[in-house]
Formats: structure tokens, C-alpha cells, sequence
């Protein structure tokens, strides 16, 4: 076999085999391939696209690239959870607690942030004591014991997709669906799960702008997912605007906190529910979504949520104190309210904007190895459509540093847009893609 | 300017600037753009292809990359004649000393043969004593004085091109138009040429297999030429069967000087005398084609363009005598005919095959560094359309290792074609485009 007659035929429209592909990636990950064949097949790609079987071959033979997780001695169908990513989406540290708490094995890898979007370790880490430095011993016995764990991705996790990515990275071969979908998807196959549901956002936030291209992407993956026999549903929701009101670590713990309560920005709990309803029905603990949100629902009302979040923080060395007593979470030293300039209702609030302005305050890294200070970012007092008065404030900033507060609050004005007419709120929920069939609701 | 911007603008059909394409080309060329991005780039462009004026752009910048040839001190207008590269094809070692009978000052760079094709270099060095080793100041005063000498391609001559021709060679990206078009151009205005024409083959034998892909590379260069100011003709001609008679070294000098002396095949002094004119009317020679036309006929029919020939190897240590006793070239040991099956029409010789069979008795070069023997090769004795009985000869190998003789006949016996009913010779010229029209004879 050889790449230039594999790149030609990519170039040429033609369908690549499962053993082509197993090659590729087999002599890219080895070097025997070089990043300059690779890129131009990345490109040939981009423009020719790849078939649902190309595109779950690619997805297997990256996930298979290095360590592949083996949840086996794990109880119960291992269901993984992934969003795209946005601002404000506090989503996992609500949803494990809670659909552990209704018996679903939840072995959960995570990353930490970079540029605009927060990441769930990080988040984590803001909890005195909270590690994600378990052995694989300690993290199957906390599935076993209290049905959740998480740590942090290994180095060895799809070291086939890690390489490809950084090269689209630098090749303008990252937006490409077949691409992005078995990127996702080798990681999530790579870390043992039976079935997955992800979250493809969608808007100004999120890395698929339009509707369109969002519902491509969850179509792509739910096509992977049952090509590779993982059943595996995709809910397209909103990032025109955050989804909680925090932007921040410790701010985001604290709304994550306010959520298994029952209290916090309400789309962040009906994505939640919609999430772990569907995580539910996939892992066999409910006949179907109505019930699972139900039974969710009740999870958040007995306060069963927020205990296996409690049992889950102080198993993995973190202060359960900080459950009932969130003031212990790392604050600020200073909060300015950041106040409306006219009367009216709120039309806008870009989402990218928030979450660059929680990073330049410290929140997120600029780049990989940037330090970041857990207890700052901003939390929103308003949601699109929601009336407010000249003078109220739209959100709070959480300040340590104050270096670039004059670059914050000029970016903080651009991304609210307040309007004198009533605006009606954002839809959350775009649609519903299942191995059966797509439900748009709009 | 980062060039991961540049190949998503390019991937998105956009076009790019001078200053980018400059930038571009600078860096690849200098190594601060990796390979891994160029081939991306490539790729795009092979999607997306470039306007004339990118094209043109791109064909300065290369030229530019290296030396460029001063050709001020040589008088007249230097008109440089190239060729997409063919089976048999001798016409420069005809038309240099035909144009420089005419007075047409011929500064040549030429380069060496690869695979089914011949180079005019190892041509040349059949003759005994010939070298292309000639100092600058030997070669400008050899083209004042003959009008006429040829070097090979200096190491530094548009290196981008040859930096990027190789990149394409591995990422299946060598044929798309602009890229090609940019590549032959970019060496022609390297190498000092004032006005250019170029003979664009089409056929089975040739790269360009389509004559739609052949009117566009022959139009795309005119394109550039126009552009950069400098004068240019495209010819597209037949390459469904070798040009002339011979294939092997010192067998095209002998049909050269044949042509010279106005013999040897029809098709190779019909082609040389359609050249010529256009060389002579770009140079100022000539009023239009048919007056140069009449010129060249006159110089091979007084014998004034084989002493061009002759004064042309003796000025570079070539032994003169071989001009009238072509005997005195290398010959090889063996000939032997390869006799017809059946009576007939000839109607097809496969001239890809009757080239490679032509490298394996010894005349071509499997990879670049293969030694070649310069004695070795095949004289075909028809072309399509001649009348053959069964048992006469079809063509006479010239054999000095007979090694892969065996494959060779095997070979020669699926390139030749004969018909029982009568066949139609080829057309030889399909048509010609200039800055003003596009010509098509059929």
C-alpha cells in the first residue's frame, strides 16, 4: 500500500477501505507516514468528504491507536456523556452525581479548558483537596462503590487522533464533519464506553454556528455510534448565549450545586433533565424519556443528587463541606456588578464573548500551559429575554487580577445587547438525533 | 501574515494577494512554512485552482526564489521553446540550429530524462566530446557569436518549484492546471526567456491525456506569460504515438540530423517547422507563420540549419564529423526487427510503452540516479495508418543488454496494433492558443 495512491483516491471521490484506513492511521501514529501526506489527505477530506462506514473505521482505528479503557469489571451498561463544548455549561458536574444516583455507572474521563470554553477538571479542582490522580484499582472501585468516578484523560488515549488533530490544527482541516465526529468519537470509544449521548451545541458560542451543520455533526456521531454497535443519541441545544449564569471554576461548582437543589439558571436544568433522561434510557434504568426525567426530577427533590455528589467529592479527597457551605470554594476579592445602560429587555449576550472576558480575568488559559485562577469569572444576572432597569446589573464580575479590567469591561459591553421592545427567550433545544430518526422541534 | 489563514482562504475559493503568494513562497523556500502546511495548501488549490493573476503571481515568485538568468548581454529577443515532454520527440535538437540559422539568438537550459522520456542532454552527450559544462561567460559568448548553446539547469534555478514539485510528487497533487502551468512557466522566466513557445502534448503518451486538459494548460501559460509581459504561444499536439521514428539517445540525434537534412519522420519536421515559425514571428523574424514557415523550409533545404548544427557541437567539444557520418555515434551491438503478426494498417502504437521499452533495453532512467547507454533504443519503421505485411518490420530494436529483452518484445508486441481495413493517419496538430485566440484545428 502506499499514502500517495490512498491520498489520489481520497482526491478522486473514491471510498477508502477499512484496512486503507486501518493503515493510514496505523503508519501516521508510527511516523512512517509524514504530517505532509497526512495533511493533504486531511484536506482531500475536507472537500470530499467520507462515508458513514469510512468515517467509523477511521473512529475505531484512531480509539485503538493506543490504551483502550476496559470497563469490564465495571457493573451495568457504561454510559458516556460529551458535549462540543460552550460557556456556562456546568452540565457534567450535575448530570454524574445525578444519574449515579439512579444507579448508572458513571467512568468518567475529562479534560481542563482552553481559550473560551471552561473544563471539567478544572472546575473540579476548585473543591479543597479534589484530585483526579486515581489509579485504575481506586477509579473501578469507585464505579463499583459509589457508581462515579472521574479522572483525568491518560496520554496514551487515542494518541492517533491527539496527532491528527494538532496537524488540522495547523492546516485549516478542523471544520470538516467526518473529522470532528471521529475525533469525538475514538476518545469516547477509547475510554470504554457502551453508550454515549452528546450534546452538540450550536450558535454564536459553540464551534458549529449554524443549525445545520450542528444537526450534521449529531447525525455523523449517532452514525458512528451504531455502525460500531454503541447506541448512542445526540441533542442539538443553544450556545447563542451561556448556558448557566457562571462562567468561572468555583462559580460554575457553586451553580452546579444551586442545580441539584433545584435552583440556577433554568436552561441549565432542563439540559440536564433532557441529558440524563436520555442517559437513563440507554443505560436500561427507564422505559423511556418521560419517566427517566421524572425520576431525575425526584433525585433533585429528595436531595439524592446532591448526596452522591458529596459522596463523590469526598471519595476523590475533595472537602464535602463545600456542599452545604459553598462560601468555602475559592472567592474573589473583589465583585463588581456590571450595570445596564438603558431600560429594556436583554437582546443578546454572545456567548464567546463571555467566555473570553472570564479568561482574560483568569478563569481560562490562553494557551496550554497558562495558570489559571480558580475562584474568578462572571456570573450573568440576566438571561436573554429577561426585563431589566437602567443601572441593574446584567452580571457580576468576580475580580483578583485587574491587569485587563479596562479590556473586560469593553467586551462585557459589546456582548449584551439590551432591546426597549420585549424579546421572547432563546429556544434551548434545537432537536433529538437517534439511530431510528432526527426530530427537529423548530 | 500566518499561513494557516492563507489555506483557509484559498480552501474557502477566495483569492490570494501578491504580497501572500510572495510570503508564501518565501517561506516554504527558506523552511519556515512546513511541508505539512504547503501540501494542505496544494490540496486546496487542486480543489479550488487560481485565477490567472495568483497563477501569475505564483510563477514570479519561483522564478524569483533562485538565480535568475541575465540574458541582457546577448542581443535580439531570446525566445525559449519547451515541451510537456514526449515519446521520440527530438524537436529541439532540430529547431535550436534551425531558429539560430534564422538568426534567432537560442540561450538553452535543458534537462536530463526520467522514465518513458528522453532528455535532450543525454541526447547531445551521445555525441563524442559534446558537454553541457560551459562557464557563463562560455555560454553568452557562444549564443553572441553561433547564436546558439545549451547548458544544463543550474542547482538554483526557481528552487520553490523544484521544493514544491517534489512535495506534489507524494501528496497527489501534480495534476492540477495552475500548479503545472505555474512550475513549466516560472523555469522558462528563470531561465532569462524574453518570449516563449510551448508544445503542449496530448494522448495516451503524453500527461496531459485529454485535449480538454491540454487547451487549458496550453491557455493557463499563455495566461501567465501575458501577465508577466512576456510574449507566448501554446501549441497542443498529438502524443498518441511516439513523434518521430527514434527512441534511444544517439537514434534521435541520427533522426534530428535526418530531419536536418529534411528526412526522417513527417509528423517530427512538421511539428519543428510550426515551432520554428512561431519562434521567428516571436523574435521579429518573420512577418506571420507562413513567411518563418518558408524561412525554415528554405534553411533545411540549403543546408544552412545543419551547419547551424555542426558549428553548435563542434563550439562545445562535440566532434563535428558526426553531423555527416552519423555512423560514428555510439552503436549498439544488435538489431533486431520486430516483425508484424498479420497484414495490415497500423492503428495504434502505444507511445507510453514504446518509451518504457526504450528505458529497459538501457536508454532511460528508471530512477534518477540509473546510468543510461546511450547506443540502445527502438526505430520504429511505421506509424499508425502506414500499410504493413505480415513478418515486415514494425520497428528495429537496438540491443546492447538483452537482460529484459524478453519483457521488451512482449511489451512492443502490446503497443503495436494493426487492422485489417485501412486506418487514417493521426492528426498532428490540434491547435494553438495565443494571448489572442484559441485556435482549435479540430
Amino acid at each position: 500500500m502506499r499514502m500517495y495512491d490512498l491520498i489520489r483516491k481520497k482526491r478522486d471521490g473514491q471510498t477508502l477501505s477499512k484496512q486503507e484506513i486501518e493503515w493510514i492511521v496505523r503508519g501516521f501514529t508510527d511516523g512512517s507516514i509524514p504530517d505532509y501526506q497526512m495533511s493533504a489527505l486531511a484536506m482531500a477530506i475536507y472537500f470530499r468528504g467520507m462515508t458513514s462506514r469510512e468515517t467509523a473505521d477511521l473512529t475505531m482505528a484512531m480509539a485503538a491507536s493506543g490504551d483502550m479503557v476496559d470497563l469490564s469489571s465495571v457493573e451495568g451498561i457504561k454510559v458516556d456523556k460529551h458535549s462540543t463544548g460552550g460557556v456556562g455549561d456546568t452540565t457534567t458536574l450535575v448530570l454524574a452525581p445525578l444519574v449515579a444516583a439512579a444507579g448508572v455507572p458513571v467512568a468518567k474521563m475529562s479534560g481542563r479548558g482552553l481559550g473560551h470554553t471552561g473544563g471539567t477538571i478544572d472546575k473540579l479542582e476548585s473543591i479543597p483537596g479534589f484530585s483526579v490522580e486515581l489509579t485504575e484499582e481506586q477509579f473501578i472501585r469507585n464505579v463499583n462503590t459509589i457508581q462515579l468516578a472521574l479522572i483525568g484523560q491518560t496520554a496514551d488515549l487515542a494518541p492517533a487522533d491527539k496527532k491528527l488533530y494538532a496537524l488540522r490544527d495547523v492546516t485549516a482541516t478542523v471544520d470538516t464533519i467526518p473529522l470532528i465526529a471521529s475525533s469525538i468519537m475514538s476518545k469516547k470509544l477509547a475510554a470504554g464506553a457502551d453508550a454515549i449521548v452528546l450534546d452538540v451545541k450550536t450558535g454564536e458560542g459553540a464551534f458549529m454556528k449554524s443549525r445545520e451543520e450542528a444537526f450534521a455533526l449529531a447525525k455523523a456521531m449517532v452514525d458512528i455510534g451504531t455502525e460500531l454497535g454503541r447506541k448512542t443519541v445526540s441533542v442539538v441545544s443553544d450556545m447563542n448565549q451561556p448556558l448557566g449564569y457562571a462562567v468561572g471554576n468555583a462559580l460554575e461548582v457553586k451553580e452546579a450545586i444551586a442545580a441539584l437543589n433545584g435552583k440556577g439558571a433554568p436552561e441549565l436544568r432542563q439540559l440536564c433533565l433532557e441529558l440524563g433522561a436520555w442517559m437513563l434510557v440507554l443505560a436500561g434504568r427507564a422505559p423511556d424519556r418521560e419517566a427517566a426525567k421524572a425520576q431525575l426530577q425526584e433525585l433533585i427533590e429528595t436531595g439524592a443528587g446532591l448526596q452522591a455528589f458529596k459522596r463523590f467529592v469526598e471519595a476523590q479527597g475533595g472537602d464535602p463541606a463545600v456542599i452545604d457551605h459553598p462560601e468555602k470554594l475559592p472567592q474573589a476579592k473583589r465583585i463588581e456588578p456590571f450595570p445596564a445602560e438603558a431600560d429594556g429587555y436583554v437582546s443578546r449576550i454572545h456567548a464567546e464573548t463571555i467566555g473570553t472576558c472570564a479568561m482574560l480575568l483568569g478563569a481560562g488559559r490562553e494557551r496550554k500551559d497558562s495558570p489559571i485562577d480558580l475562584a474568578v469569572g462572571i456570573v450573568l444576572t440576566k438571561k436573554v429575554g429577561d426585563p431589566v432597569r437602567k443601572g441593574e446589573p446584567l452580571a457580576m464580575l468576580h475580580i483578583n487580577d485587574e491587569s485587563r479590567l479596562c479590556e473586560v469591561r469593553e467586551l462585557i459591553r459589546q456582548a449584551f445587547s439590551v432591546s426597549p421592545q420585549p424579546v421572547p427567550r432563546l429556544p434551548l433545544l434545537y432537536g433529538v438525533v437517534t439511530s431510528e430518526k432526527t426530530e427537529r422541534f423548530f
